[in-house]
């Protein structure tokens, strides 16, 4: 197999959320009330903002082609980004330019597990506007280019019979995943050994749904030294997959429910190999503890239950036999800064060759591993000869990857829309 | 090579301590204040007590030859423990019949940073009391038996210029190494990129001292439920040296202190791979933070500083080219639940044919490496053919190795010693 005729599935990627979002699936009663974007002229900031309090998008987030220099911690506008991190049309041409197949999108301002919605107070608004927010993710985000994005709804994460509430209308609708926290319990809700989740997690296995927790979808998760720098900040939420999943491993609900599913998204594959190490010699050796997996190991657990998701994990990638070949799927994270947009199947590439992989070890990792635990068939819309990153640019030949600065990006917003606000 | 033909040194064992520790090492004028080892009959409680608080030893860090069911979190006592844990000559005898050389040990009740001490509102009797545990440590552990201990003070965790104080005189008394905390700040002691350690690090730099750093050496490092089961409990620490070691590599003083020596004791490897490779992209691709390592890489800092240690560790022997060969040093972990003695030998044998080592691979885990970094020469006292794996378990055939009950091994004390208390 070469570079170009991979296929290229991305189980994490994110959608800088357009102003759009509640006008087309809030109820009148509550249109008033519903989240919006709101922009200030003298801050040149922009917020989504309610009576549940205010969300930004920090430049980080969106920094796909913007100069280096540019990227940064200050809130972004939609204006001062590149439009495919907001407009579903340019995604998909910045998807066929990267030779992405399709993508399943996290959000940006309602935080990785959603608890935009669950500081509001008012907990039917709340539930009101998380189910416009899935709509529109369903409805507009992904129903408009079918076969190009796997529907990610976001969970009702401050209640767990709301939350299997919502698992089963989302299903309705046809969503085969659902996001969850990484750890529930940080922010003051059931904690994951609580049995609480139980009915979430029996809807999603009634209903075949993947739950898709991404890291840093917690509060205060990662050890963090008052003082220290970006470099450890922007480094440590990277290994918050293990804890989550140690978390469920010894849960006593995937014992109970043997067919759920989960994603750790941008969980990194490259701590798997020691941390089932680990549990396998502590389920040996610490016999007194009583440990019961209902007759599985550690690892046939984890393999029963996990999907390793990777960006960038040369390491695990050498070291996949160990992880479990049908449990690992490969990330772009388009728009944040570690994706490596327009060049991510070269960089895959490289680790491919790295770590010598086979083509059916590449076909797994790069599409099928993602198709069957998300439930997903892009070849019912595109032919599989058109789906592989060498066809896939080779129509988006006109999309301009040159590196653009904010001002630029700016500029041709206001041409295209008028001023920002 | 054959297992019998290994020489191992292992960098991180534990002592249980034995009630003699401050008898001859605390001024008369301290001696009635120091911390004493008391036995309450009532509840058959053990601890060490003095003004500063009370520290109990559990029965899990004292299990060896125990049997499993006897295995758990009770307080112990030194009587119903194999007397290898506090009883230096019989120590020696268990690490010949487990084919050790030499080994660094920890402290117990002191807590893995010595935080015992630090608890002590009299800070000049904190210091006294330090001294003498050190003294004691040096002169009556690792001095009984030259060559088979690597001795290992405590710092002044509390205070860094007093830690600087004491790593120039514990230097002077032949100390090549010195204990330290995960993350000071935890505590409420300086944080590592304070700075205010810088004066510490310089100590251990001139007095070519190398910096012992444990894991389990904070307060609330690892992210918990408050409900979480054993299993998590117990895994997720032996991943805090990752963010002690991204804390240390982003904190300037390595930059300042090219010579600082850090080992990561219980640290593990497996981990490090997948680090290396974050940082490395991390290094690359967010230039607009202005990281500087003085013009090395992350993996030339890690390299240059840390010593990796592992009890065991598969993955990471798999992976060791990308950590370093140089870089990963062996432990056995006597007295703890984690080690595998008397077959300790066997265990890292599996691993090192399943890694397919080298010869020359092994020797510079299994002791060569730790005699560079932690400065010490065990081959001054025992020739090497006296030194292997097998010579050593020839000479101690005589050792029982047994499993044997508390029960058991009260009878035995009470016999040798009489009655506890």
């Amino acid at each position: 197999m070469q570079l170009d005729e991979m296929i290229l599935v991305s189980v994490d990627d994110h959608i800088v959320e357009p102003p759009t979002v509640f006008e087309n699936h809030v109820p009148k009663k509550w249109a008033d009330r519903a989240p919006r974007m709101l922009f200030d002229p003298k801050t040149r900031l922009q917020t989504w903002s309610w009576e549940g309090g205010a969300s930004a998008t920090p430049f980080i987030c969106a920094v796909v082609t913007l100069p280096n220099d540019e990227w940064g911690y200050d809130p972004s506008t939609i204006a001062e980004m590149r439009p495919g991190c907001w407009d579903v049309d340019q995604r998909v041409r910045d998807m066929d330019a990267n030779g992405v197949l399709a993508s399943m999108c996290f959000p940006s301002f309602a935080g990785m597990a959603g608890t935009f919605f669950a500081d509001c107070d008012d907990k039917e608004l709340a539930y009101v506007s998380l189910q416009a927010y899935n709509d529109w993710h369903i409805d507009e985000w992904a129903g408009s280019h079918p076969g190009r994005f796997i529907p990610l709804p976001l969970s009702a994460v401050w209640d767990p019979q709301l939350a299997a509430k919502e698992v089963r209308r989302v299903a309705r609708k046809g969503a085969t995943a659902i996001t969850f926290s990484e750890a529930p319990e940080s922010f003051g809700f059931p904690s994951i050994h609580s049995g609480e989740w139980d009915v979430f997690f029996e809807a999603c296995c009634d209903e075949d749904m993947t739950v898709a927790i991404h890291i840093a979808s917690s509060k205060g998760m990662s050890p963090a030294d008052s003082d220290m720098p970006m470099e450890v900040a922007s480094t440590l939420p990277c290994w918050n997959a293990l804890p989550c999943a140690a978390n469920l491993l010894w849960s006593k609900s995937l014992v109970k429910y043997p067919n759920l599913r989960i994603a750790l998204s941008e969980g990194g594959t490259s701590w798997i190999p020691g941390f089932l190490d680990r549990m396998e010699r502590q389920f040996h050796v610490q016999k007194w503890v009583g440990s019961d997996l209902g007759g599985l190991t550690p690892t046939e657990m984890f393999q029963r239950h996990f999907l390793a998701c990777f960006i960038c994990d040369p390491s695990g990638l050498l070291l996949r036999d160990r992880i479990g070949l049908d449990n690992i799927a490969y990330e772009v994270d388009y728009p944040h800064s570690d994706c490596t947009f327009p060049k991510s199947p070269e960089e895959l590439w490289e680790h491919i060759e790295l770590a010598q992989c086979s083509d059916s070890e590449i076909n797994k990792i790069t599409y099928e591993n993602a198709m069957r635990w998300l439930r997903f068939d892009p070849f019912t819309h595109t032919p599989r000869e058109q789906a592989t990153v060498g066809a896939l640019r080779a129509r988006a030949a006109d999309v301009d990857l040159r590196t653009t600065s904010k001002a630029e990006y700016r500029k041709a917003y206001e041409s295209n829309y008028g001023a920002i606000g």
